[in-house]
């Protein structure tokens, strides 16, 4: 999980200055305190500190904390691999909920499976970290659209 | 399926309060500023006023928004026709998103499609509602179960 | 929503014989022995009678065989309202399955919940008959792409 | 993709000879044409040779073939890790259709991500084979319940 070594000249660079722009003016992101992680061409890692506003009624982490984590990482990861001048949307998700999201943070990981014209499929796995142990939370699939940006 | 005019001594206010408690030891519920609404056997609203913590790249509600307020409309709505000593958990659900999810607030509405000894699906449909208007932003089905509570 | 009374001159009757004709053209369909029912725009019934090559191990109907009809209904009640010239694919869907698929026959009704320039989402019932008796068996939300007709 | 080299008797060839009795009695599994592939613990193989009876309007495999094959084999995979005593039955399945499916035949192959005393999930990959070429056409994501044998 080492964080991205793009300097400021290479694409990874502008690829991730290009996500990280479009993760800060999500309010949500930061009103939960989401931090973007890795991003590489096709799979984007999203982490999530634990925090008591994140939380269902037992204290775990709420459904809704681990989908919103997920769903960023999948429409990130799409947007990696999206032609020029699109952005992406989600069209639509589906994701099991594995074991009790316990632990000191979440991490997201995006990966597309398949990049298309207009569509593009992502699968998104989440873990729970406790120390240096890592238990599987969800698994969501999605599916995203590639729209061209309103100039 | 009568409106939730119940008061304190009926079976209905019994069924709100129980699932009003699990729902302000949410943490996620009260950061995001969540609402409980009506309240019947089967059928649970849950109203989302908008706020700048709420929402995605481009100031409409992030789909983790809209995501969380129906996973939670669909857990309660199942927990008003699970046995009795038994708590829900979300099993998995899939959402489609439907229109930018743009309004002064989002309600979400879940009704039971089936109620099983285990397993519970439900239907949950989010509006966007602005002045007197009503749009789809949303459409979720969801897999609950119903688990022991431990004493 | 007109019942299906259309006749030969009417647009319902030409909308039904393109659906049909596409029906046709579908071997799987021939070979489960499944049949085009109601057709108006938005909403389509297919059925599927029950036979000994449609079912699972305990001889009830086949998820794959509930789903097979499911998929078909929900597909081509997208078509009823595609562009001129455009033809329809599923992108993906997700069934519960809530009962046994236990009866005379199957029926599936696709009914579009939105249809977009490019996607159409499209909720699918499925019941089984026996005698006068419909009993839900599955419940089908599906998206659909629609993709211009190459000549 | 070698095929089981289990051998009559071994733990791995008892586990072959229950998934073999439970997929000959499938009349649709039959229909289709569909075939038993590898059996391991967690993970099981079906093949389907592609024929008229499988397609749909365009002459490529029908969504509904695919989907039968993918959620027998998921299926069979939580069958091997079920509980002694238990069959299994699917609550749900979500699949995305990722390209046509086109080709001599296509092999699902079912994995259990996490096997759970009630509910497994499992995660299915469906590819075309043309000659040497293995192309992706679906994945599926499933939720299987575990229910005791009635004796």
């Amino acid at each position: 999980m080492t964080p991205s070594t793009a300097t400021i000249d290479t694409p990874d660079a502008t690829l991730r200055a290009r996500i990280q722009d479009s993760f800060d003016r999500s309010g949500l992101l930061r009103h939960l305190g989401a931090r973007l992680g890795e991003v590489v061409p096709g799979r984007v890692h999203i982490h999530l500190p634990y925090g008591p506003g994140l939380t269902q009624h037992l204290g775990y982490f709420h459904a809704g904390s681990t989908t919103t984590i997920a769903d960023t990482a999948g429409g990130f990861a799409a947007l990696t691999l999206a032609p020029p001048n699109h952005t992406v949307l989600s069209v639509e998700f589906k994701i099991n909920l594995l074991a009790p999201a316990q632990g000191e943070s979440l991490e997201a990981i995006g990966e597309v499976v398949r990049a298309g014209r207009t569509l593009t499929i992502v699968q998104i796995d989440v873990h729970a970290l406790n120390a240096d142990k890592r238990t599987p939370v969800a698994l969501m699939q999605q599916t995203i659209i590639n729209l061209p940006e309103s100039s």
